[in-house]
């Protein structure tokens, strides 16, 4: 057998329907709770933020919700997105094990995140919606939407966690580039903003801080939507396009996973590749296991509690049920390995509390080193996201060698390194450590978490 | 019609054979001289710096020369590379003119580079070639030719243009991530370098200085090659899979280019699309337009002088007969947009003095600026090096508008921009400037080009 292993799928097989695991689960997730009268959420309270289309998406029960056919032809542009077979990095590491990987770094932006700015940015679009708002911690996810968002015609603002605005000056020009307009958050744009920097005038910025900035200028306007990256269940019903994808390519491959393996920071790319294995271990009884990988230093899924919380700092968002470290948790500043969100996307937090899914929490060191030896044996540098991805996938494999076990996993290779070569650099000068954060700072911000009496 | 339109190759037509366009030109180019002897090198003036297949390839005046296969098997990685239409950005500029373009940014590196890497780091293991050392500038072929080697675990040595090195951590730290070592030139490790740091101790490097370098040490070491990214006439030979692919990819589109455009700073990635349009053009007598272009700040094809001069500012390469600036020449560091050499392709320059093709030199402002068009309307941030390309088919493309002409143009979209966000970062923070060079230096170095009495 060669050494380069791709399947690839014809584009008529790029998936026309997006898979909703709501309509599997054994029991559903608890509704998001208005703060001010602890009652379960409707359309209306969203309505100032999303359009009705992802306000649909959001509480859908429907197995498969279908892929506008507008959206499916911007998916062309790069999908269906190969898979692998990672056979040299199997000899690096001398494993009986068969290591296959989706590679979604393939898209425009370099990553899974278009999968959702498209439709969002569609149905935005298709509801008059002119200008959008959002969060970016890195960049990513500001640049897919500055991406997506252009081929509409409309505005971007995009609320960029400052420290990563200040240390990332490409993805601020690559936002620039697509035609959006970057703020380093916490700004003075805003009273969520404003009111951080009267406390802390220093801070770094976090998601949660972003966030709240973003929500309170789509609010505040007629005009303008909202849109989030990752934990809402239509950002994840999105994403299951890879997944199903490489289903039918690992059918092309004549193999079927053990082990299907997802780095989790809000969940959506973990989603993607995993939910529709989840579904299909609860229809069928088949027992694949899904593992979600997160840093150490933002320990969401092993650390936090699983309960009701703000998806933000400022405590705009509605109440959701998901693990959280608590919404003013700040994860170090010399974590490069992305996922920072102190939260999680409340169906993969449902999942992990009912069994249907395993989660585990890397050091950040060791994540590099996989990344590099990734790219040594199968010539992509991975993002540092998915370097937590990796890390497992190699640690299983190596896991297969100690037993003589030829299992097959497989993981998604959620985006490339080329915009985040400052975290290898760094990496590389020795910059980078396993501090992961303050157990005081941890113990006050869950304290902080709400005590909330509907659950 | 869908805005994406795109043509994919089954992996069955990557080509199996390199085309040598030495085969169909009218009249042969004039050999390379030793510069002692003033006589025609011999394969054994090469030996101590390439693999004798290299060599073969060099001299060779056969039309198809045979790929190997395990050559083609690491390109499956990535090949065939996509041919779009780019309908959007047709529609942006409201031309009747359509224009395609050839991605060569899906490689691992992001560029057209590793078409040449691969079969040069292939060669050189096949005769035993425990390391290579070459010259990057920017570090495109640094990180290609260290993702290379790496497959075949070779050694590789990079000599980086220091004002490049201390811009671009990023390339250093991807060459790093292959197993690379990178060293910024002038350096103190060789002769050539220590007299240019005696002389002119703030030098910004040049790639003629970084290719003496380069040369020096492997021409020092028994077990030690040199690799070089254009240029030489394999290099351009081994490029050819992207026009005979492109070929294809238009025959599946029920087109065919009156136009072909690449940008040209050593001539690879322009003769990799262009050179099988050119020979047809030969053969068939058929008159495909074939443009050149290059940066105004160093307009080789269009005010160098057509002679015979060193590859490399030290004077240790033999002398090629080509459109130069003379190998003393340093474009100003504020240019931006690669393509920085002060020499060109013989085969190249040969075709330009025959009439086969034609050359132009943009300001690198407006090549930002249809950059940046070209990433709002088609979604993918081209290279700065592309943007020469993408400027002249736009201008092309607007001709057409004027005339109410429907015209094919074809381009080569070498490379992906994400490693050089540097460059759109200082573009829009409008710190590049249309400052060419300086034209005193330009007159010193044109008139340092060594007489050279066998023409």
């Amino acid at each position: 057998m060669s050494d380069t292993v791709k399947y690839l799928l014809d584009e008529s097989r790029i998936p026309k329907t997006w898979y909703n695991i709501a309509a599997d689960l054994p029991e559903p997730p608890v509704p998001p709770l208005h703060p001010g009268t602890g009652q379960p959420i409707g359309p209306d309270d969203l309505a100032p933020l999303f359009p009705m289309a992802l306000i649909g998406q959001e509480v859908s029960a429907e197995r498969e919700i279908e892929i506008p056919e507008p959206v499916r032809e911007i998916y062309r542009q790069w999908r269906p997105a190969p898979l692998y077979r990672a056979r040299r990095l199997e000899k690096a590491l001398d494993t009986p094990a068969k290591i296959y990987y989706k590679y979604e770094g393939v898209s425009p932006t370099g990553s899974h995140k278009p999968n959702t700015a498209v439709p969002q940015a569609f149905f935005n679009a298709e509801e008059g919606t002119k200008r959008i708002t959002t969060e970016t911690g890195a960049g990513q996810w500001g640049s897919s939407l500055a991406y997506a968002a252009q081929i509409f015609g409309i505005e971007v603002d995009v609320y960029m966690v400052k420290i990563s605005f200040q240390q990332n000056p490409y993805r601020r020009s690559l936002m620039q580039t697509y035609g959006a307009r970057c703020v380093a958050s916490p700004s003075e744009e805003t009273n969520s903003g404003r009111a951080i920097l009267a406390e802390h005038p220093d801070s770094p910025g976090s998601l949660g801080i972003a966030i709240s900035e973003a929500v309170e200028m789509a609010a505040g306007r007629d005009d303008t939507k909202y849109s989030l990256g990752s934990v809402l269940n239509h950002v994840l019903l999105h994403q299951t396009i890879i997944g199903q994808e490489a289903m039918e390519q690992m059918d092309m491959a004549g193999d079927d996973p053990d082990i299907v393996i997802g780095c989790a920071g809000g969940g959506s790319n973990f989603a993607g590749l995993a939910f529709p294995y989840v579904g299909r271990n609860i229809r069928e009884g088949k027992k694949v296991r899904i593992i979600a990988v997160e840093p150490a230093s933002c320990p969401t899924l092993t650390r936090g509690k699983f309960t009701y919380d703000f998806g933000d700092t400022a405590n705009l968002t509605p109440l959701v049920k998901m693990h959280t470290l608590g919404s003013s948790f700040v994860p170090s500043p010399i974590h490069a390995g992305g996922l920072r969100y102190h939260g999680m996307s409340p169906l993969v937090s449902h999942l992990l509390d009912l069994g249907l899914i395993e989660a585990r929490s890397q050091d950040q060191i060791e994540c590099f080193e996989a990344g590099v030896q990734f790219a040594r044996s199968e010539g992509i540098v991975p993002a540092p996201e998915s370097t937590h991805a990796i890390r497992a996938a190699i640690d299983e494999a190596l896991e297969c060698k100690k037993n003589g076990e030829s299992k097959t996993i497989l993981f998604n290779l959620s985006g490339h390194g080329y915009f985040d070569m400052q975290a290898y650099t760094d990496y590389f000068d020795g910059k980078l450590s396993d501090e992961a954060y303050d157990e005081d700072a941890l113990a006050r911000s869950l304290a902080a978490v709400p005590e909330v009496a509907a659950e």
